[in-house]
């Protein structure tokens, strides 16, 4: 399976391609240079240098949000283009889900943080756990597939709700994201739990991670319908259905339905 | 402070801009196309998007070995070339502890294996540790960095040595690296603990995790030297100076040093 991965939600613009559990190419870029203008010149340039051919991906995934408004409006706009002239599924990922795996294999709770502006912060609690959990006198060199769980969905929040969460934990977290430079004094300040932050090459949004969760679920969805994948769960839309996930209304909304009410 | 970052070491190209803890850009190919004709034109390419201008990096991370010595020798030609124009110094990283970095963050034991050919990995074992470790009584909610440290040293070895040491330790151990797919059979006949394969985004060398580490090292050293990048335990080298680590002969080298003993 070949799975090409966009990710605009946040200040990184990122394309990847996965394939059969490997990266054939990633190109990422964090600058404040508009995602439209960067995003399909990045894509066409690592195709180009891969002689990969678009025509052979079998899905397209993405950062199904929340994040950036503009950067999700891109990136959806972008890859539904994509995936209605291929004639191919959009795997769409929820942002933060994807950006908490890139901390993949940790004990600790992972705490993914991107600034919403109005001091909120869009964020969930996640944990990974060994999956099937292992059976006693069971053959203790058996392969365990380290899994993902939600403890708290994505949501928008004011930073100290989702650390009054953690200190209920009671368990070390890892904080990443765009979110950890605006809110690390007041995470320190309020935390009762040991507290990391994950360096520079772990911190933001990746494709390759986004990829590697939409292949995982995907695989997942596949093996509990014979094969097939199936819209359960939101795992795979067509491009006529796809929409981000923005999880407040955009400025102009709130400031049409402020008018609104105070009419 | 600014680093660029290029790895070659195995059969993923990579290039990558650290600053000041976020990664400004990243572009790695695994593909079977010649190093030596991808990795500039990417670096190019990067450059060029970021808008980024190689005069202000302040030095220039590279995978010191082992690796593939094709792989070796071009990023070791291309970062001499490139630190000696600009006059920065080398920052070269041991490659098989660049790529246990990306694995940052869990508790389990971290062992990167590379097809060093020869029925022989390029691996060494690693943990995760908090650090300053937490005192008694101590405000729980202070931060914590974690720390990598080395249990054993990258070496070349049959898969059958480095499993068995991990079986002395007997703790959860996570595989990554090229090797993966080579050994893995064998991995899972002899493991005696917990074993875990690291997903697609996480388990190939990174221009991004080598910059990052590279970063570490340098800040532990300009700490310990009153803020000075000090050339010890090779944290830095000049352009002159630096030359890859292969830790074994070249194939030109065996074959004459078989020649000789066999006369």
């Amino acid at each position: 399976m070949k799975i090409l991965a966009l990710d605009t939600s946040g200040v990184v613009a990122s394309a990847a391609i996965w394939e059969d559990d490997v990266i054939r190419t990633e190109y990422s870029m964090n600058d404040n240079k508009m995602h439209s203008q960067t995003i399909l010149p990045m894509l066409k340039e690592a195709l180009d240098l891969t002689d990969e051919d678009l025509s052979t991906v079998d899905a397209i995934a993405t950062a199904g949000g929340p994040g950036s408004f503009t950067g999700l409006r891109i990136g959806a706009a972008t890859v539904k283009g994509l995936a209605y002239a291929l004639n191919k599924p959009i795997l769409p990922v929820p942002t933060v889900d994807a950006l908490a795996y890139r901390l993949w294999g940790t004990e600790k709770v992972v705490c993914p943080i991107m600034d919403a502006r109005r001091d909120q912060t869009y964020t969930g609690l996640y944990e990974f756990k060994p999956q099937p959990p292992m059976e006693t006198g069971e053959n203790p060199g058996t392969e365990q597939e380290l899994v993902m769980h939600v403890l708290t969905p994505q949501c928008a929040v004011p930073i100290e709700e989702i650390v009054e969460k953690i200190n209920d934990l009671n368990r070390p977290v890892i904080f990443l994201g765009d979110g950890v430079p605006v809110f690390k004094e007041r995470i320190l300040k309020q935390a009762k739990v040991q507290v990391s932050f994950a360096p520079a090459h772990m911190n933001r949004q990746s494709a390759a991670a986004t990829a590697s969760l939409a292949a995982y679920r995907a695989r997942v969805n596949m093996a509990a319908h014979g094969g097939v994948l199936t819209p359960e769960e939101g795992v795979v839309e067509t491009a006529a259905d796809h929409t981000p996930t923005y999880l407040r209304l955009s400025q102009a909304e709130r400031e049409k339905q402020e008018k609104e009410n105070a009419v």
